[in-house]
């Protein structure tokens, strides 16, 4: 697909869109030809709105989570409990556990997860000041809510062998066979951890 | 996904995103969370790309493909036959048709297709400046490549009583069996024109 436009201004704008995650070709040729078609205000609104998140955006000082002032929403509200803190690995795993409305503690971002393979070594992360905020508010829970990767396992156990000195209930999100699967084709750890934790019935649970 | 963001400008920037046609909430998520990580030459580098796009583009006079000058890549070149105009619904199907490297006259781009149901007007296409095309430069051919629905037959019979007053040549896109279809399931309307209009066999055809 080179030099198969008649125009390089649109050559270049679908080569923009194609280094994007999962945007081929054809979709950034489709998007771009969408942009074309748009009044100038729309596309306007468009590059402002992407300029201004990428300058205004910081992280929440406390929970390292993404934010527009110096503390984000989540621990900026008083109806949250700050005494249970869900640790994760990043942003878009605060944003799905918020979907649950399930959660109703607070959060702490690691940035990342500790994977040597990928050069990503516990000092790359937030963990220093997640000791610290521990140190500081003495919360009276600690989940850790990581991916069930070897990565996510080892950041874990990591966690765990830094935060146990303290006073602190450690906890970690429950593994098992996932809604809607069929014990059948469910792995054996899984379907191990899952019967090894098992708990009380509940109805609607 | 109403206010499950921490950041406002975060949110915002998602629900651009997520305007682009085929682009759903995760997507936009995923790339805008994909900017947020790069640096920031590279998030101006693709607002600039599409504002610059946007601003800069114009249809060739010629054949109203799109271009950054007034005459596009296509017309301007000397190497391609002028003399075979080959009649495109957009843009997107002069790349199609470039990308097979089986054609080297030039296009006229119509800029749509006549389609009543959703109010387009044979005047809303270039239509005219085809028809002038035609009595100025009196070309040897004109090829129809129009979709092969409803709309793509009317646009293309249309044409014929418009143009088969002129002494030109007009043929349309071969219709058939595809690279790669299987008889047993083809349409009858299209294996019906594949036999009717069959060819003579050739090797590597």
């Amino acid at each position: 697909m080179e030099n198969d436009f008649s125009s390089v201004l649109l050559s270049d704008a679908v080569g923009e869109f194609a280094k994007l995650p999962g945007i081929g070709k054809k979709t950034a040729l489709r998007l771009v030809l969408h942009f074309l078609k748009q009044p100038d205000e729309v596309v306007s609104g468009f590059t402002n709105s992407l300029s201004v998140m990428k300058s205004g955006v910081r992280f929440c000082e406390i929970c390292k989570n993404i934010s527009d002032n110096k503390i984000c929403n989540i621990c900026a509200n008083t109806k949250r409990n700050h005494n249970i803190i869900c640790v994760v690995e990043n942003i878009k795993d605060v944003i799905a556990l918020e979907n649950t409305q399930q959660f109703f503690g607070v959060y702490h971002v690691l940035g990342g997860i500790i994977s040597p393979l990928d050069g990503i070594a516990p000092s790359d992360l937030f963990i220093t000041e997640l000791i610290e905020r521990i140190e500081k508010k003495k919360p009276d829970e600690i989940i850790f809510a990581l991916n069930t990767t070897m990565e996510g396992d080892t950041t874990s156990f990591y966690l765990f062998k830094k935060i146990s000195k303290f006073d602190v209930k450690i906890s970690t999100i429950a593994r098992g066979v996932a809604f809607g699967d069929e014990l059948e084709y469910t792995d054996e750890i899984t379907l191990g951890r899952s019967i090894k934790n098992r708990v009380g019935f509940e109805v609607g649970n």
